[in-house]
């Protein structure tokens, strides 16, 4: 990875798919077969976003009870989308799953290490990598989200920290690529008029 | 993309998830609820190398129908595969699958333009995007082609060339990941060996 990294930054040879997804037809048909071998350059997918972790100040707001609220409210939502048939069918299994989420996000917006302690370190994309995450789960996941926000009446002095992390964040947990586009931002500017 | 970009090339602040994986643990937990918000930085997943796309010198060693046999036997070993279970379960689909196939690599080792001028542009990534590839896919597929290679009797001084071109070719098919290693390259140097 070195190697690749020094020859995609230093000579900037690195597109992306998106790219070449616009770019003018007939282009890689160039590539088939000359006298002599021809080299397609270095290509990467998608850059996956800077990502605003909260401070504290959500935490100290709505404490832990709203939180956990707020992700049970959020996963019963998904229940009812294709996203739902992601979870495991199994109800003690389900809450399993959905209480380890809320533990995350009490700790995450500054509780305890309640999950830390029990599950150790987050890493959220390596913990998704066994269901198959795809660009359409994740808008759904999402929207499923400013729903949940509305619906709980989360503190609207709080709703643009909170979901400046939500949005790149839940970008990290797709893992099935289904086209050349770039990842859909929904930023804050966009979506505050909904709120 | 652009701006996205110019923050990971020219900043040189893009890491990619393999690098953070080996990161000393401790790092992602670091980020939470601090007093302000705190952030982690863009991320890519793997580069996708270069490819080397043959010449001419193939098709006119070998010809059409050595070429069409290759693709044949390749598939007649994947369906023994786990991998067979991602083609069609019907026998006239799954032969129109290979025929195209089989036009695809006649077309780029410089046969008659026969996959293009039915299909348009190879776009293959594209067209693989329907059915979940994931890493150990590519490489059940790549070392059936090693099989492949050797059970023809694909001429001696074209092997290096055709090998250079599938492999860094295969790992572009890729659109499922489930772990946050480099992908695995299989270079002639250490391949030759089997041949």
């Amino acid at each position: 990875m070195q190697n690749q990294k020094k020859e995609s930054c230093n000579t900037q040879k690195v597109n992306s798919f998106t790219q070449i997804d616009q770019m003018p037809k007939g282009r890689i048909k160039s590539f088939f077969a000359g006298d002599e071998v021809r080299h397609a350059e270095p290509m990467i997918d998608i850059i996956f976003p800077s990502v605003a972790f909260p401070s504290n100040k959500i935490f100290k707001t709505i404490g832990e009870g709203r939180i956990r609220e707020m992700v049970w409210h959020h996963h019963e939502l998904l229940l009812k989308t294709k996203v739902g048939k992601l979870f495991p069918a199994n109800k003690e299994a389900f809450k399993m799953t959905v209480d380890a989420t809320a533990d995350f996000f009490i700790e995450a917006l500054g509780g305890e290490n309640i999950f830390t302690s029990v599950h150790g370190e987050p890493k959220l994309r390596v913990r998704h990598f066994k269901i198959p995450i795809d660009e359409n789960d994740r808008e759904i996941w999402l929207s499923m989200y400013k729903k949940t926000l509305k619906e709980i009446d989360f503190p609207k002095e709080h709703l643009e920290e909170f979901w400046n992390w939500i949005e790149p964040l839940s970008i990290r947990m797709i893992n099935r690529r289904t086209n050349m586009q770039n990842i859909k931002r929904h930023y804050w500017n966009d979506v505050r008029i909904s709120f």
